[in-house]
Formats: structure tokens, C-alpha cells, sequence
């Protein structure tokens, strides 16, 4: 298992008039937590999509229980759950507010896909590789 | 049963480096859907708003089957499936692109909830109202 | 000179907690203003990428003089003010509200460029052509 | 004068199919660059928002050098040019890439207004306050 942690305070630009960060900016925030997570083994999505593989999401699933506000950091906790077996790689994430509640759970499922033909394909040996030592 | 459907053409905005509309803007599409179905029955949500009551997001849920691009016209079928009994009120959806196949799926669970509290409450008269020829 | 109008309607997402829409959405707005623009002269902006030609924003200044809030239906006026002479294509835009009211004043000046290169380029032949009708 | 800099990364969310940063995205990190620079003398926006205080944008201006791309991390400086007269407070930008090349230019007006009716009003006494060492 994987478990990393990334700040992020919310701007100005993603709150709504009733005051709250707008319930469509969390697929952002997850975007940003397994970015980070990827990056915290050494992987850069970047190389990735430069060396022909790109990572789209097939599914994504997020639970609101408490709203959050303009200028709070908050704390996105992403975990890989388990070793990807086939062309799949799920995220699950925890979003927690500035006194450490827990405001948002959800999952978001990649796929692996070819960048040119957009198919699905095994991960990439590099990534399998990195993420090996943390599901031992 | 109450379905509406409603058209939006990709921004430009909308598009990431995959050449694919960003998977974070389907909610928008969703809010867009549902503000629309709404609408085909009277009901302004900004009028909700301004009598005290507002509804976030609880709950979401989206599968990605294809990928919709740049400039591409989408058809966002929004379905309110059951009339609310309590506090909740879902939608469902599905996303066509300009061929007629689905791309898209999803559910949002919201939530009647009081302005100044953030409370839920129950549906106002006026929506149950503007619903029930639609669930006999 | 070329006059073209859009319409669109403010979105949830697209307002902040100041109840108006977030300024940094205008640029959203000028884009489909200009992408509806090229499209009444039958030019579609994709097309341009797909034979090669991308079309950057070099430079953009917007006016802001009245809100305009959630819902509100803004008319985008964007008008190309000259015959194109070298590698710089201009856009004028004024956004109107419900009531008629000039909300916001903006021109954004793009540059044709290969996509290839990223290298400023003359304006495509097509483009000439096709607006050549409107400023004799 | 004060000079500040923050940085931040380029989202996906933030990319477009051109494969840069959406020129859209840059009202949003010139917001950041100057709730950073405001923070950094003591004043926190929300803050201002709930004495009654709010700071619409009245006028943008930006100039786009060079494109910036995904996972970049960029550097927003932010200068408030001059101590405020009246209620007006100006606020010029530079953005450099990773190579600290200057990829952006941009200046940002805004207006102090009262939350209640919108009006402008004069800057509060504690961001003059806050402002004043920088400027003698």
C-alpha cells in the first residue's frame, strides 16, 4: 500500500456562491494527489505520457461530507490500495480540512492506454517496478 | 419519471494535453443537466436559492466509456428516476456524443439543505409540487 | 468588419463567493465567442489545427463594469475589426446581460502559428478567403 | 513597493490539446500571486470579505510571451506598484517558467467595494496600514 499527502489551499476561483469550494473542482484535487503520488516514487506522469502511455480515468467516485471554504489548506491523502495486476490502477483519497476533519472520500480507477491507439495496455514495467517495494 | 436532455459543445477550455475533454468537467456537464431539467418544470434553482434553500452535492458517481473531444456537440440526458421521499433528490445521467453513442454515465445525489444552517431539510411544496405529474 | 453574437448562461461552476461570475471566466467566454465567429464564416477552428495551424493568444485585456451573476443569460458580441495583415488576428468583444446592459468590454489578439514549430506563420489561405467578403 | 513570489505547478486540468497551459488559467494564478502577497504583509482576503469589504477586478491586462506546460512549476511575481489613493489597487505580474524565463506579463486593477451594495469605497485602514512600510 501506497499513502501520500499534498496541500493545497483553495482559491478564490473555485469557490461557488453558496461559499463553498464548487463540488466540481475535486476531480482536480484527486488529479493533483496521485500526481504527487506517482512523483513521491519517482514516477512523472509526464514521462509517462512522453513514452507513448497515457493514464485516463475510467471511473470516479466521491462522497461530500463536509463542505470546505475559500483560503483553507487542505490535506489530500491518496492511497494505491493495491499491486495493479491487469490495465488498471485505483486511486483512493481522503480530503481533510484545516482542523483535520475529514471532508471527502472517493476513488478514481485508471486505466493504462496506449497514447496512439487510446487501447488499454499492461502497466508500464518502470511503474510496476517503483511501486513494487510498497506492497511487500 | 422525468427525463430532459440538454446540448453543450466542448470548449476549448475544457480540452487537456490527451486531446480528451478533462474528466473533471463532467460534473459541470451534470450541474448543467440537472439545472435544466429543473428548469423544464418551473423551477428556477436560483429561485430555491433565494427562498433558503440550496443543494450540494452528497453523493457522485461517473463512468467514462469513451472520450469526448474539442468542438464536439454533447447531448447530456439527465433523469430524475424517483420522486424524494426525504431529504435527497438524484439524478441520473447519461452523455451521447454527435453520433449517438454514449460516452458517458453517472449519478449525483443531492441534497435539500437550509441556507443559513447547511441543515437538510425536506423538499419545498413547490418542487414536490412541480414533480408529481411526473411520477404517477 | 465581422459582427457575430452567442449566447450562453452562467453556469454554477463558473460563479465565486462574491455571487457573481468569477472574472477569470471571461477568457472562456471570448473563446467561444471567436470559435462561433469563425464558425458563421465557415471556418472550424479544429480544422485549422488538424491542417497544421494553431492559433495562440498573444495578448488580452477585459474591462469589467458590471457583475453579472448565476443564470443569467450574456450575450458575447465579438466583432473581428480588420482584414487580417500579417500573422496577428485581433477579436473585439462586449458581453451583454438580460437587460441589454453592456457588462464587460475585451479584445484578445491571436497569433497564427505552426503547430509543429509553435513558429508564427501568415494567415492560412481559407481564413483570407473567407473574410475577405466582410471588409470590403 | 512590494514584491512577492509564489509558485505553483500546472494542473492537467490546466493544459489544453495544444499542449499548453489554457490561457484562461492565468486570472487564476494572478489571484494567487496576490492573496500571497496580501498574506505576506498580514492581511488575509477572507478576512476583508468579512469586515465587509470586497476587491472585484476591475481591469486585466495580460501578455503571453512565452506558453508554459504541463507539471511546470511556475513562479508568480506579484508588485503592487504603488501605495493606494484612492480606491483602486493595482497589481502587476510577472511569471517565469523552471529556466526562470519570463514566460507572462500581466496587470490586474482592482476596486475596493462594499460588500453590501458594491459600491467603491475607500481602501480600510488596515491594509493601509500593512502597505504603508513598503512604500517609504
Amino acid at each position: 500500500m501506497l499513502v501520500t499527502t499534498w496541500k493545497t489551499r483553495i482559491r478564490y476561483a473555485e469557490t461557488d456562491q453558496m461559499g463553498y469550494c464548487y463540488y466540481g473542482n475535486y476531480p482536480v484535487f484527486f488529479e493533483m494527489g496521485r500526481v504527487e503520488a506517482l512523483r513521491s516514487i519517482g514516477i512523472r506522469y509526464r514521462d509517462l505520457e512522453e513514452q507513448g502511455v497515457m493514464l485516463p480515468v475510467a471511473h470516479l467516485e466521491i462522497s461530500y461530507k463536509k463542505p470546505v471554504r475559500y483560503d483553507e489548506e487542505i490535506t489530500i491523502e491518496t492511497t494505491i490500495p493495491e499491486y495493479p495486476s491487469g490495465t488498471r490502477l485505483p486511486f483512493d483519497y481522503k480530503i481533510f480540512n484545516e482542523s483535520g476533519e475529514l471532508t471527502t472520500t472517493g476513488r478514481a480507477v485508471l486505466v493504462f492506454a496506449l497514447t496512439e491507439s487510446g487501447r488499454p495496455c499492461a502497466a508500464p514495467a518502470g511503474v510496476l517496478e517503483a511501486l513494487k517495494p510498497h506492497f511487500m
